[in-house]
């Protein structure tokens, strides 16, 4: 059984099979967000400080830190950039953090101020950032996110990329890095792009961890990208990759549908002992007032819930004494 | 891999692994509803009629017919009850139904009458229903649930279980019922009285699928009893037990958080062609306010989907062109 620890100055999280589902949050990451990019720039962090304390707040269990505004040379801009919020970020919350940028020198100034131990996002199975990712989380002790794609792109067959995620964790092992922290993001295609995405990405999951004993994580939006109320699909997507095996994944927690499932998945699979988590959270929850429209005319279905496994369980229990 | 057909007088539909999820909607049963009950014995069917045009509204595949109203000879006064109501209800709507009771004399009563192929509820373990409802299966040519439980009750443990499903469909087999006629129901426990509850009806589902080929169906609802917002429960379940095989359930289709997980697990498991059900459903949807309260502060969550996808793979992209 792989757990992949992860750690903040004064919190110690453990990603695992027999662990609640890791929620990373996604949300600090000027990468397509223009105005936190322009922000980021000037010097002003009000939506990064906002950004971390409403995840954490949401439930997040880490929190995701990217700096790539757009730049003439990231390998000078960036690292500054990386280390000051990093730094920002852990005096504001307590949750372990994921260093995340596709520039190796950032990486690196990232985890010179980063307390505890940070996941580092990501290498690929590309040999130029195998060469220069792997010796840095060594020299660091640190967990990666391992990108299954490598120079010839990402491929559409989950076979390449089970070999691509296979080749890391060994290349992983030849720098002393134990499989446990190595986690694997077999990259999630578009569902309305490609039909058998879904299936596929929850074979490739299962393989992951019955073949190579790694940790998975993913981009889990990109399952809905193109369709409507893509929410809808994120929200069911991630119970379905839970139960096949997945661990985390880099989504937003202040979306309540999609963190109301990885809640409820948690308590499907055993891991939210008690159901405590579940308890604390939704004892006041209000139900819901039936939405008329797309799903049609609702009839008494405020009153629906209990009668339902009362009336299922009565009925089997009545027919039992008329039989 | 099996595929059981069902048939209203018009309309034939199969449940299998690679059909959309059979939704058997649960509404039409006074078993645990007083005032339907109620009504029925006086010959009022107002809210059948109105449960039956809802559910088909709202989505379901199949409707469930019972009219178990309490009475002091059951055998006496359902059959008659059970018969008129499958009368109106395929009156009144086109999909195929399924007959429920624990009377075999109200079964036989509704099997007259009913047009097309319905599916039976239920046949159990225990030997005098096998040998009373058998016969009455063969002589019909209909498919019929199969509870997992005989004589000595509902095991907690799942391989009894499954060796009670297992011996069903040996009877079965015996009075020349194929598999593909007979829908186990692996009986759901409550996941707030039994932790494991969740992750045995998953491996169960998965065994009954690879090892007897048959299809299963469930009273989902009882997953979530006992807890507060059971809805979430349920709503995660469904794509949870979709995903390990699980072909359809009884349940209630007017629950629209329910209905939109069967429908984006539907897409996910590569059985909603080119999502074309979805699309149509949810073309229109407008994204739910972010709720406060017990998910925590929401920041710029409406815009954050398509920014989300976007962000990641652009972040994939941006690091490729960096590195």
């Amino acid at each position: 059984m792989s757990r992949t620890v992860v750690a903040s100055e004064t919190k110690t999280i453990t990603i695992g099979f027999d662990q609640p589902f890791c929620v990373i949050g996604e949300r600090i990451n000027p990468t397509g967000r223009k105005k936190l990019a322009a922000e980021m720039i000037e010097g002003n962090f009000e939506t990064v400080e906002k950004d971390a304390l409403a995840q954490v707040a949401a439930g997040a269990t880490m929190l995701d830190v990217n700096a790539g505004v757009t730049s003439v040379n990231p390998n000078e801009s960036e690292p500054p950039l990386l280390r000051k919020t990093v730094e920002l970020v852990q005096s504001l919350v307590d949750v372990p953090l994921s260093i995340d940028s596709s520039v190796p020198a950032a990486l690196a100034a990232g985890l010179e101020v980063c307390k505890g131990r940070p996941l580092v996002n990501s290498v690929t199975g590309e040999e130029d950032r195998l060469e220069v990712i792997l010796p840095l989380i060594k020299k660091y002790d640190v967990p990666v996110v391992a990108i299954s794609n490598d120079e010839t792109g990402i491929s559409e067959d989950p076979d390449v990329r089970f070999e691509v995620a296979k080749k890391i964790v060994e290349r992983a092992a030849d720098h002393g890095i134990k499989p446990q922290d190595v986690v694997v993001d077999p990259l999630v295609m578009p569902i309305g792009a490609m039909g058998t995405a879904g299936q596929q990405v929850f074979k490739l999951v299962r393989r992951l961890r019955e073949e190579l004993h790694v940790n998975t994580t993913c981009g889990a939006s990109n399952i809905s990208f193109g369709l409507p109320h893509r929410h809808g699909i994120n929200a069911a997507f991630l119970p379905m990759a839970i139960s096949a095996g997945m661990t985390s994944a880099i989504m937003n927690p202040c979306r309540p549908q999609e963190m109301e499932m990885v809640r409820a998945a948690n308590v499907l699979m055993g891991t939210d002992a008690n159901c405590s988590d579940w308890i604390m959270t939704y004892r006041d929850h209000a139900p819901a007032k039936p939405a008329a429209g797309p799903v049609g005319p609702v009839a008494e279905a405020g009153a629906a819930p209990a009668a339902a496994g009362g009336r299922r369980r009565g009925g089997r229990e009545a027919r039992r004494r008329a039989g």
